[in-house]
């Protein structure tokens, strides 16, 4: 069995590649190959070599800048690389505040544009998996759903499977809160990646959710801390993906970005940091934590595994409806609990989504769409149409001004006529 | 035929009596009963005087505060009243404006609490027109299509059809703007009442949208005037019912707002005057016109003569999807074209609506059947969900003490716990 | 205005132009083609003589074998060509009995091998119209309701109307029973061409269809009367499109076949009469009544007035469902009544079908899809699994013997593997 | 935990009884109620005596005509009764055979009579399992899937499971056939109880469809062999349900069942020959296998298991297909792969069935519904409706009369007007 890894110069690589020696047993893995571009060459080789004191020769590991290469009669990719690397992610963050918006890398206008830096260079890559594999792509490009309903809709690409480390820390969470194991835990969870809603929490055949509700706290340490006051999960009867801050505390949370380092800039420290490390390193150090994405290498392994052996496990996936919710369309990329069998992704049927839910999940739905439309036919004016929709958008008044000036700064990046 | 009117102290009775009396010729009117409450019969003895000096015996005129009597045997009714009178729209318009939100009558937290007051009205007389009729209810009580969709999906009866005189006005404006007969225009347009998207237009078998939609302009005159920018229209390439400018230009129109006085006093005012010179004219006077509402009678009256006449014509009416729009649920109640034969009212099928009308259509309609939920379940829980998802609505950091000064304003008309 | 007719020698022809030539006061028709192919030139020499004595020049009349010439830039496209001539149906008729199954044009297995000699000469002629014209396409070849499922759905061409003559005699008779004008009548009426129900009859604002139930009853010439029993008609409480009676009393109708000469004999002996006639006349003859289809140019010059005076009327029409009828798919052709309006066709909403009509419509929708992808994929598992699954095809027993015995009488003009 | 078995005198009991012994050591079962009605008093005696035997009090047994006793506060209840006793299953074999049209115990039209007779005793055992406990119900009582329709849909009972032993004898076969657990298999099956379509076999992560499909043979004893041949299956590319030959090859099952002593019987001497076994075994008697209803107890027991323990097994079940197939309508009660967890069932997605597939259980699921209408408005114009649109019911001509000699051969136990 082959993996590669796009984007193999990343520092979460050694992550991942520890996750795929814990499946080894299971799964018997020939080869990973990291494949980055020109500009991440110095950081492939630090990554490289580290790697391979890590893995010790318990399967062998290439790298290479020619992603016909590593593509080449693979069993799986993983797509983790970053479009317009952290200097990309650097103007997500900090161009929409001079709007007064919300400015992070999966959310509001940053995910905006975070989006159409990346659909051409996914683009690219699923040509290229297509042309020279029969493989499934597992893919941790952000913003995640929104790169799946792009590749699964519109590019017609149909082994492809949206992973991200919200729902398997999630998992964790309630496991410790319960001390159970977290294979015994089954949620009615869906949404859309970063906008997720969870209704009910059974551990084996007990209906735990009130318990539970109250204590659960899972946040990604790639957004500041603002904690929803306890009276609305008890309004709500729902536990909320932390990035839904964004959406319902708006204000507290603008305040909280403006007063804090952006966010890509302590990661470009961070990341300095780690490469300096991995330099002489034989095992993943605890700074990996700072980086954030904890568990990510866990959710892709298992996955890999589950797709391989068949055993019949449930995985939180990016993956289309198909009937899952059912007052939400087929077509709809949702994350939600699948069943992973026969080398496969079957969604689960859950019954209805809330209206609560229904509301955020439409709306962003629609900005997606109009937004891979805009790339689709290089078109400012759907790309106007999806900021005007957006919740953390612009209103009338800056949306042209605001939507130059991003393209502007993403110049050779996204290209809109 | 007998006609009931629930409101019927309306200072725009006047001009629906006008509107009956020109339909007479098609369709046979025996009767018309005016009812309303006890805190409007000075205004109802004024209206129905007039009202019958207009008439001159070609129909029989009736007041009273009995619904029951109004109500018996009728065969149309018209539900007009206004829940709270004038003070209450008053409340609606000046209390969101405490938390810089938008103050409407029909919009935003203004809609919110204007729809909490009717319901439990409306719900009472749906009641009584079941019991002592087998009438169909046209209804014009604000918010016309929230109320729409309270009764025909919430309380099940069947008989009931949301108008509105913004798709009329419109009608008008196109047939002015070409210089054809309004009916010779027939229209690709859909949305929730107030928040409608005008996609195509033809006029005979042309499809005349790209000429007119520059040139559109409808404004009722309870809204302040702000232009949508040129660029808007065109990157959109289509119409937008005016009531999105709330939505769209936030800031503006919040701006604008706040510097005018607000519409309810200005109505009162109208009121007052329009009152006196009610009680002594014999023809609609001119000064009707400020009121608003503009075309409303002939709204209502063709309305009742094709249902009665079953000659096949179209009328934009808030009636359930029912297939209209493919790409949203059957049961959603819309502002669309139907064809209203053997007495009953059917959608044409239009095909899909835009992602961008979809996002604020699902958002609302959630809003919507949460504010019901709300209501049927006398429920703060439901209210702030309902008001949390609305793009006019508070963030979480202001949403319980908005609701709680709310309640308390509206205290004796809307109660939740 | 241009239209041309493929098929353009059939002894129909001139009811149609008569039909034309009635519409000719509200649409300036400048020229009608007639096109045929070579195995028809004689017939068409004919037919155009005599439709040139018809129209007195009130518009110009061509004949060509060059379908290309016909098409060029024209507005309208008649299609009522017989794939495989008399012979063909002839074979259709026959070759079904020797399995004891019902022979006929249009139903069961002689509807089954018509389709699939239709299909190839529909796409061709689709080809060219799509080549040479921005025409609108009405469509009377047979199975009319199968080949427009294939065009819509399979062909993906948007602007082809299927058309029956069944629903325009059904509304005469109606106004017959009733003493009213057709317009005045609305129907609840779907299902599959040759396969329809009607629900409710509204005649203005009233709901007549208990009166006139009982006492409608409509017979295409072709094919063998047989009544239903009174009850049924009470039982089911709708009236059954007359071919219904090959399905619900299959045995007596099979008998009465047995009995009778075959329908293309009969047609081949009136259409010999027919032309001879012709030959001479100077008027549409009475012996073409002989003929079927009687009402068929009312309901084509109809259809074609309406489309381009875009008056809004009514026709029942083969398009897609579109959510005129709630539980069944948007994508069903359906025959159902239509708005026609700007050019264009828009169905009517009409609510649920009832459950033994549902029945009837998916399987024989699904025979009809198989049957589209057997020529599709010019292969006869398609084939088999159509006919295996069609209430009127041969078991497992003899399902192979009788497709190659068909595949063998119809070489050259259907060919699966 | 407390089980109550509905027709516990049944001889299947001492088999069900062995399958709850073997989940004892997963499931603690304290105590198992037989529960039958006065007729089968002698039967459930023996029963009784022999259950208690094979339990050895590992957990309670009791007996009960009461069945207000047996469901009072019980987890789960099973349905295994027969409506009518055998006499009504011989009734349902041989009167259809009077009018040459397949009897059978659950399909054609024996399964019609026999789903009429079932239906008022189901009402009136759910109205009792609701007012007594909280309990899950697992139904077995034919048709079982007719059964399950009508409670989820109609009686609106959630906690009800509809099993039938085809699935896991199948799982069974193929699992012996490849040599494999079958706990590794995964299929993409599903359609109407006895009614299924298997297009898809899945071991591990390897789709062995292809190697597998012409060797799968699986028949229920209780219909007569009559093999489908070889062509059949791979120009389907499908396994389909043994009753699939009452459909596909109606004439030589009509000739074999008529040949054949009538199932109804075989069974009677089969049943007395195993109660007088009963009275003395110690252990479960080989001469149970020619019962029929292999597996059964298995399928229960697992189930029963597997809804306690949570553990996130699959099962194939009769339930709302809720989305599990793509193209057909959520409602639809369908049997299907359903992951059991936290003592729930939520169907598997599948995505799409063949077309093939469709047009029976289409038409087989509206027979469902009109036969469940006629029963709950006792109608008989209903009940033609369904027997009129059934594959294997009468034609139009033979309908009433087939409908009045069965009614009046039932009499007592289906009552219509």
């Amino acid at each position: 069995m082959k993996i590669a890894v796009i984007g193999g110069g990343s520092t979460y690589t050694p992550e991942l590649i520890k996750g795929l020696l814990e499946i080894q047993d299971d799964v018997s893995i020939d080869s990973v190959w990291l494949c980055d571009v020109e500009e991440g060459q110095t950081k492939l080789e630090i990554i490289f070599e580290f790697v391979k004191r890590l893995v010790k020769e318990r399967f062998k590991v290439f790298k290479t800048l020619k992603p016909e290469e590593a593509l080449m009669d693979t069993d799986f990719v993983v797509f983790q690389f970053r479009p317009g690397f952290l200097k990309g992610r650097e103007l997500d963050e900090s161009l929409p505040l001079k709007y007064d918006l919300i400015g992070q890398e999966t959310t509001g206008m940053g995910g905006f544009s975070s989006a159409l830096r990346a659909f051409p260079i996914v683009e690219k890559y699923i040509d290229l998996v297509e042309k020279h594999s029969k493989a499934t792509v597992i893919n941790f490009t952000n913003p995640s759903g929104h790169v799946t309903e792009f590749v699964l809709n519109y590019l017609k690409f149909e082994r492809f499977i949206g992973l991200c480390n919200v729902p398997i820390n999630l998992l964790k969470n309630i496991s410790e809160i319960l001390n159970c194991d977290m294979d015994d835990i089954f949620l009615k969870y869906y949404g859309l990646n970063h906008l997720t809603f969870l209704e009910r929490i059974y551990v084996k055949d007990k209906d735990v959710t009130e318990e539970v509700f109250e204590r659960v706290n899972v946040n990604p340490s790639n957004i500041p801390i603002t904690d929803f006051p306890k009276w609305l999960i008890s309004s709500l009867s729902m536990f909320l993906n932390p990035y839904l801050r964004y959406y319902l505390m708006r204000e507290t949370m603008l305040k909280k970005i403006k007063e804090k380092e952006l966010r890509a800039r302590e990661v470009m420290k961070i990341e300095k940091e780690l490469l300096d490390i991995y330099k002489k390193a034989e095992e993943i150090p605890p700074e990996l934590s700072k980086r954030g994405g904890s568990m990510y290498s866990t959710a892709a392994a298992h996955l890999i595994r589950d797709l391989v052996k068949g055993s019949g496990r449930v995985h939180i996936l990016n993956t289309r409806n198909e009937g899952a919710i059912s007052n939400l369309p087929d077509d709809y990329v949702l994350e939600i609990p699948c069943y992973v069998r026969g080398g496969k992704v079957f969604p689960i049927s859950m019954g209805e989504a809330d209206e609560f839910a229904l509301a955020f999940i439409h709306v962003i739905k629609m900005y997606e769409r109009l937004t891979i439309k805009a790339y689709l036919n290089r078109s400012k004016d759907y790309a106007l149409k999806a900021i005007l929709i957006h919740p953390l958008g612009p209103g009338v008044e800056k949306a042209r001004e605001f939507l130059e000036d991003m393209l502007s700064a993403n110049k050779g990046w996204i290209d809109l006529e």
